[in-house]
């Protein structure tokens, strides 16, 4: 392993790269080599984001420009297809982290990219076995890492039903990206909130074909309806669902004590997660509530869309492939308010 | 019944008071003869509300200052409890609004209060019949409003079960009132959400007790988590319910358009409800989608709090008792943006 | 004078045509008769809000499918140059009220555009005198509105110095209008506050040639700084000023106890204006600091832009042409929160 | 000099507090060994803000129970008045630096206490000759530490006028710190802006007395008018300054591009600071401006109010008096959006 890697960031100049760039200048073992942009090529980060007036950052080059051999991992943060059509002309022996939709159902079928939900990486690879190997790795949607984090080891392990799970999340506005449409303008968004495609949403499939895999043929339905709210970052996900029978909270609470993960998080059993709590981490903290109605769980998980959900769990995959501690450049307290 | 009539506004200087009062200014029916106060009589409303400075409106005045025979009506805009310590000093022949909790359950259980859900107010009296006996109408919650309001016709007509209701609501942070506790502070409630009270909110046992009463000793089991959200009015509540046997949303759709409610209307096909249509309204605006998982269906329904949820479902009982027209003084177009 | 008029709304979709749309909801002497957009004729202005899906509007036609017989006042909500170009194809019987800039430089010059500062309006014309004659007003600028307002008086009756006038103005954002570009997104405007467009305002020559113009020749010197802040709705302008020789506050406060204006408002001593005073009122609220200086005064004075500082002052500005009540459809309490 | 340094923290429960912690997380020389508190000792630093669950710091405890010659360093993050009333029991060894304003304007005339506006530090104190020494430093005021930063220099090198000064600052509200009063809430801080304290704001003795001391007896006359605007964190100053005879904006440039310091930086002539450029920044960036009126520029600076004007610049202090890197655990890319 090596001790430090060249990083390259193609689609630098949206809210996903952005993010990228600022959490790799927490990294001990990361240079960023490229910063890589199909219509800005030229410019520097710093015309486009002034706050990087005066750091060091290579300009923004062509894709062409990029000599791959200076390179060990890049990362994708491309507006939708854009990953599928460019993909073929990344040379094979680069880790490749994707942090579009466009391999992630692929990633959930095939095989030949990982599912890349960090905190359960060991279910979708052993990194220790495929050391040398092509690593290509499809990040999870945000709305599904809020959902499936928790979820995963509750279904693993048997502790819920999978036939009427009905999600509500809310999330803040950049994990719109950076379009300029109307119904992203500050008076669109502000004092509002407005649910979207719902029971159509393309995270719907992700998180059922997920819970599929793990589920044994079990039955597996899901509701989903995801929310805008006024707010710049952040999501939670409120996931109502059917214990499994004989189970219950304690059983569920007893498992997470007994088992870490890194960066998903069980509350206090009388502490309610709230955005503000993992704003600028890479946490994922959430909280299981008996419901009124019987055999119903509540649950309540947060997370940063643009950290957990984007760039922190990319670097936490890279962290995971390299074998770099898996917290490096991620452990953060939260910026509040 | 009389052409104009007086009015008595308890609790004047809280959010509900002073939307009441602004309400109040639109109505040709009504004239404000007392403002009254526990704490700051002998002050103007204006020292509370600057915007107000160049308005005439009564002083606050004593609860005891009151002429009561000067006036028809009184709406108590009082902090829990308060209600109930009062209201034996109130002369019987008044009608009397309260909105807050203090009578809701009474209102749905023994009948001595009218449940003011207001349009469906015909399941609760008959003010023809009624008119010359005392009234005392108990707003409902406004959580509660936005969930009745298009569950009530579903529910008396067999279109839904009740067996198995998930609520997600969210809120504005006026819901709160105007108390100066840390979790109400800007910082606190900006750039986050915070669920609350899960499985444990008083507007719970008033809709379940609601729903009981039109549901024929059906099986009632709700399950409501109600969500603070950065914004100042503004209810959205997303409904997860299961259709009945034989039912679906084109027999609702039906139903809707040959039905006809002052305020509560169902929105075309393909349109989803947001709260900054009804931002300033006294509109119930709710749509019906198709869920994923079979069987169910999802309910978006919108509210200002303050109008619709408190001040002017408030004024829309007044109308209906006194038979003024039933959108007198309530008839606006949206604040937007 | 007529009883009832009709009226025309030319750019029926942007923030300002909404709001006079639903500011003449609360007219009683005016109907909408025509709502004209250039790409959007043949839809339902329901379409684009649909708030307004209950509501009984005319459908959106084309320019050219106006009867004009049929209409008596004809207001222009158009983006900049668009009034200009079109102008000569109204019929000159007709009042026209235009919310752009085009005219604004011209009416402060020519004479043949009426600068429509409504709650000044004698200084610029004789509706009395000019009853019969064709009408065109051009309404002031936003930022213009909320310094001028308070300032005509001051300079007219020589209460300040011209020389070295200091305005810092904070405006919503809504004072950009609905333009889909990224500096007008949630996530750029939300959490940031920017200045814009410093010392070079076009606001900034019209407020010049105001203050010119009743200053008998003095020199004028303005210095404006306007800034968006991260809100939809309000202006409030810091204006730091000197006074003339010999005058003091107490002469400016006992000017404005003698001197009643409809809509500009002096407060209390200790009042300090805030945006959330005027929010929905067509008020322009102001006070006035000694200052630490020697000889300076600040004035704060707010209003809501889109009222005061457009679709208001259009409507305040037509009920003087027509010798309406100066407020009619105008008298509104803030709506606050 | 050491290699690690101890820390406490007094205070640590309020905004000022808690981003002290976080931002200590990033600094490799120093560990926090005690969080003081007052009246929540006992507590754990986590039951306040829940973000820091999973994190390992100290117990708060009482002041009295701090075993002295464990720790070398004390921020003192307290309310007004209370560093006052405890300094005497700190030991005189300790290198204290008080974030509140108690001792700020001792700082600027007797010498006991330095005054920490970091970037300028070598005109308040030579940490070479002072080593040994106690040393006890007055961190400025947030609104001082946005306009004295960049005016600092201009002062010393004479390039502007001090006689007629008019600054406009806009502040998020975390200035106003964690109090629960009424001003304080969401529903009365969204949507609006609110002057303050005109012209009596207690930064404004600060820094006048700082501009004095650099001006050489010349005159000193400052206006400052303090607004909270609807945002968490951050300043923005707008400073209206006439020019000293014979110099121009060109001549500050030059001066600026030859002169570097650590985290006061001009910004390029056509860029315009904006506080999301510095938010989560340690930097305060400023820009200059040719004034519409003669002889006239106008200064627009940018900090984030938590850090840069708050427990940032305490640990450039500590890092100046302990000779660690001026920018050590302080290097960040904005946090955007």
């Amino acid at each position: 392993m090596k001790f430090r890697i060249n990083a390259a960031i193609l689609g630098s100049t949206g809210y996903t790269g952005i993010e990228l760039i600022r959490l790799l200048s927490f990294h001990n073992k990361v240079e960023i080599k490229y910063l890589i942009s199909k219509s800005n090529y030229g410019k520097k980060i710093s015309d486009f984001y002034p706050g990087l007036n005066f750091k060091n950052y290579p300009k923004l080059v062509k894709f062409s420009q990029v000599i791959w051999k200076e390179i060990d991992v890049i990362f994708l943060c491309l507006p939708t297809g854009e990953s599928k059509r460019i993909i073929s002309k990344i040379p094979k022996n680069l880790c490749i982290i994707d942090l579009s939709s466009d391999f992630r159902f692929n990633s959930l079928t095939s095989g030949k990219w990982v599912y890349g939900i960090a905190d359960h990486s060991k279910y979708f690879i052993d990194y220790n076995e495929n050391e040398k190997s092509e690593t290509k790795i499809s990040n999870p949607g945000c709305y599904a890492t809020s959902i499936l984090s928790p979820l995963i080891p509750l279904i693993k392990n048997n502790f819920v039903q999978t036939n009427d799970i009905i999600i509500d999340s809310k999330s803040g506005i950049t994990g719109a990206g950076k379009k300029s449409v109307t119904e992203n303008l500050f008076s669109e968004v502000s004092n509002s909130i407005k649910p979207y495609k719902i029971a159509e949403h393309k995270h719907l499939t992700e998180i059922e074909k997920c819970i599929s895999n793990f589920s044994n043929k079990k039955n597996v339905n899901v509701s989903f309806t995801p929310h805008v709210i006024p707010i710049n970052r952040g999501i939670l996900s409120s996931i109502y669902i059917k214990l499994a029978k004989g189970k219950n909270i304690k059983n569920i609470r007893n498992f997470f004590e007994k088992n870490n993960f890194t960066f998903l998080k069980i509350l206090k059993s009388n502490q309610i997660p709230t955005i503000k709590d993992v704003i600028g981490t890479n946490s994922c903290f959430f909280n299981i509530f008996q419901d009124r109605i019987k055999g119903r769980i509540i649950i309540i998980s947060v997370i940063d869309n643009l950290i957990k959900g984007a760039a922190g769990q990319a670097i936490q995959n890279m962290n995971l492939k390299y074998k770099f501690k898996e917290d490096e450049g991620l452990n953060f307290n939260p910026v509040f308010p």
